[in-house]
């Protein structure tokens, strides 16, 4: 009943097992071995992107940081909701790589997802006259904060509004994979086919002890990356470490396997909740492997007495109040978690009813 | 034949091995699993400091700079050699994290150690009036980035000088173990009973995958570096991926084991080198793994021919121009590598004669 | 009909003639002169504050984001409102300064204030674990950038929730002249005496030619501050230039003088809408030398054909199209210029009401 | 006997009127006002440079860091001599305005001039691999920090040094007035067409009371440094401060006429050492208005009881130990202030000898 994160559970042994191998005999450092140019080939393949540009590092508010610092010029404001994990939970990462950008908010609701008008509104507030940051990159998170999607056409929307004005997009793909299964599209469709610059490409959350990529589709800029990675402390000298997980990871289906599964979990979460009546407590529709919920507080004592663990939002001392709680189901959550969790929550409606 | 960086060669496989069971399971992120806090306290009872702070990151270039931005402020000038490798190799990084210090050289010899007399003179150019960067932290590298060490004695020498002015001492430990077991020293003589404020305790170089810790004696500031490790992007979600190496290299004496195998290769190519009537190539005493060589280019293409591989400076076309060879041994240097290296070099040699 | 800002006027014949008295003779440079040492007394004397560190720099900017960065820690988040001049128009020079804060928006009507509950607000969004933004310091601007007013009580009331949170709390005054005299207090009850800590004191707004003082209440962090200003480029080196110009505004009551004649021009102008039945479309009570209004692009096109010069927010193709139009008075604007604008005004109207 | 630096003297009273006559009226803020499109093109002319973009600030720092910020990214190094303004006064402003460029010293001699040679050396230690800082532009001071100059020649083998690489030019003009009447070139020869690509022009050293220009002979990056200008806090809102002090020293040939004043009266203070004999104690030839000469204490400290007043490097309780001292003349010092110190100074040695 383990629902914290998906950077919780444990990472895939086909994944540890990769970069075990990878990491045995003589290779050159700081990325420049076989494994890592296999790998760097493999994701241009996946993303039928020939050109682009492919770099690892070991944390997603690293390879946020490090492509938004890439896009944004320092005088530039980069366009995001508020619930946005760069910067809700990236502690000033961006403003701190990109040399003191701003991050403006586009206005989103309990979905976290910004709208073509929303993002209008925003770029409204910023350039023109030199007093004013000037409009920069924008970044989605897709899955959302909140367990949403963008479809293809809703990035390709966005992207239009952007590139009109010459600003570019970039996607936090921590949990890519979730939604790329989840909408059933390619890789190349979700990203530059809708108008996406750049994207972090997340493996951590999927099964990966910790790795990310980078992905610029334009190589233009990459020595640039490259050179605010080395600065940056992000470029691993023995790069296998890096390099070795995402080859298990992306070995055969492997990480849209894992994500299928995170998702699947999800969904007989939602389906368990729908089904003891509590459909109207699920905030925003559950689309990958995430769930939001707003229930009482003495909900929440109850579920925790009985040893499941899951993200809460608003605690309180009332027992009445509502807290929010996140549930995220990984590709290791099994249906007997899953099961014994509801068993649990009906158990405690139960108790409350009687 | 492959002595270009000990990052090059294997990671041990009792490393990879606790690496991986630790990422069995659920567990907390962001460094509240077990395994963190146990790895943590190993560090505490290795240094005999019950009070220190201790944080992992990724690379030797994040810990570095994370802790020379814990203890600098942005308008103060970090004291080092010119050959000192937060100069020579990290793009800036220090730089970017501190948010703006300056880098300021103390003289040192081809031995790329600085004295208390240097490292005087180098102070008395910053500080004073406000016009000037004030003097900031020291930071030493042992061994440092010319195969030579610091003893303790000359570590306090050095440290009295920055104390008596209220100024801080960082070791870069990349090498931080083979200098250990070269000196006979303990942690603790090697480091704050020498006075030093802060360690980069290296586990890349010496068969980690990638984890560096970075020790802080004094823990005052330790909720400051770990907001700096958070924004610098280098806070790992799945925190088990580094203190699972680190559980493994500190498990036994494996990471003293490893750095004596290390210093034992790199004694055995010097004395290689003097039976051959090299001694004189060898530049500034070898002290732990790492040799340096100044030899001509022409016998420099020579063994690179016979499939050696090491770093080298001054590539030059001159057959005759002397170039600077860097040999580094890591703890997978076998006795059967360092004989046939020098079977090839006592060919060129006779070559050359005949 | 010049009330396009209180920065496009003339600077006082009497501070103009002081500053030239300045710089006259030989004295030392980069703030070590008697003037300067006299201006930072005297404004020492003017609040009441004998302990605060006062320095001058040449700009607005300057002198918020000099004191923010000296307030605030780069992974704090600085607390402001939308329309803040800190966010909207200073194109990130606090993010800059401060190495990469980050700016949270405190909500605010269409008053541009922020109350204790939207300040509690906005902190609760911040801080706690590593990966949140911590709290940083408050920012407000009286004269508010929408022409309204903090009381003192205001003030203190938002200090206490700053200050029992360990937040420090700025008053951006570059109107603050305006707001004084408008108030009807000290400058101790509307800064130290109500909780301030930190004040951009302006005086390029009200007839200076470009000279603003940084006031810290508590001087201990003044040696970081004069440190920062260096290396920001805002230590004037004949320094004179800005303590000639801040001696004779602070001489006799000129400052005061200056700006009552300012909030008395804008007073007029008020005074003149409501006559004219316009009333309803000024924005926001007028508090001193600012006006905000809401009228159709129409009227706004024919006021400007006849001469008169304000900023526009809103510019549209639309003749009936609202805009916000910004009308701001100057110690030299004239009775003259504002009935003569205010007869062009009733001319519109009638033509329009033809 | 006022010899301490050239921002200790008096403003002259041409400038000042000019000034003051500048700041009557109304007119648009942050150079939108006639001055400084008049003073803008001004210098355009001067420059015989029809294309450059032309921004005015209030301090040579200022001038410098934001020239350089604009030609340098923060993963480069910037080339400049030890004895540089940027490094040695400037309390790593650079670092701070670029967000963490690294300054790489060029070796320099007592006369504080680099070489090509002494380039080629230092630009060898950067560039290359990803690790390294890259090479960016190079600073060259002149009038130099020993009192020395460049010729256009000499500045011009810098320049294809530097051109070759893609490195910009950056010259620190801070006494470009003493330069250019000393060398009699025409500003455009000590410029542009030696290969410089941005100048930092200064006004204050040479009797304004505050204004620099900034000066790019490819405007490109114009709008860059303007944004930069702005988020540094360096765009004057009523321009007309720095603008009409402009007008009033480009004036006629007022600038020119100065910088001669000073620089004669730096020669006769020259002459008048040799006379006494001391000709071996001026260290650099000087060439335009400084003069450092290397004496014992004990004379410095009788020529301080006599009233001189100058900056002094080395001071030491040994009388007889040797100190630097620099003499600096401003348009505005006097024969009577040069001889009455000769006459103070053969007072010491008479006293000394008797």
């Amino acid at each position: 009943m383990f629902f914290a994160s998906d950077n919780a559970g444990p990472a895939h042994p086909a994944i540890l097992s990769a970069m075990t191998d990878a990491l045995g005999g003589y290779a050159l450092g700081y990325g420049a071995d076989d494994t890592t140019a296999a790998v760097e080939a493999r994701i241009r393949e996946i993303f039928e992107a020939p050109r682009a540009a492919v770099r690892l590092v070991s944390t997603g508010t690293a390879a946020n940081a490090l492509l938004l610092a890439t896009l944004a010029n320092p005088w530039e404001s980069i366009f995001c909701t508020p619930q946005a994990h760069v910067w809700e939970d990236e502690c000033n990462a961006v403003e701190a790589m990109t040399g003191g950008a701003s991050m403006a908010h586009v206005a989103a609701g309990p979905d976290a997802r910004m709208t073509p008008d929303t993002l209008l509104d925003a770029i409204a507030g910023r350039g023109g006259a030199v007093h004013r940051a000037q409009p920069g990159p924008v970044t989605i998170t897709s899955v959302t904060e909140r367990g949403t999607l963008y479809t293809p056409d809703e990035i390709a929307a966005l992207s239009d509004v952007a590139a009109t004005r010459g600003m570019k997009v970039h996607l936090d793909g921590a949990r890519f994979a979730n939604a790329l299964v989840a909408l059933g599209c390619t890789p190349a469709e979700m990203t530059w086919k809708a108008g996406v610059d750049a994207v972090s490409f997340g493996g951590t959350k999927n099964g990966c002890p910790a790795v990310e990529a980078c992905i610029l589709f334009d190589p233009d800029p990459d020595w640039e990356m490259q050179l605010r990675r080395k600065r940056g402390g992000h470029l691993l000298s023995r790069h296998r470490t890096l390099s070795g997980q995402m080859q298990g990871y992306l070995a055969g289906d492997l990480w849209l396997d894992l994500a299928a599964r995170a998702n699947a979990a999800a969904a007989r979460l939602a389906a368990g909740l729908r089904a003891l009546g509590l459909g109207d407590t699920v905030l925003a529709e559950p689309e990958a492997n995430m769930i939001f919920v707003s229930w009482p507080m003495r909900l929440h004592d109850r579920l925790t007495a009985a040893g499941a663990v899951y993200y809460v939002m608003g605690h309180s001392d009332d027992p009445e109040a509502p807290v929010i709680g996140r549930f995220v189901c990984d590709w290791a959550t099994s249906e007997e978690a899953v099961d014994t969790f509801l068993g649990h929550l009906r158990t405690a409606l139960e108790t409350k009813a009687a």
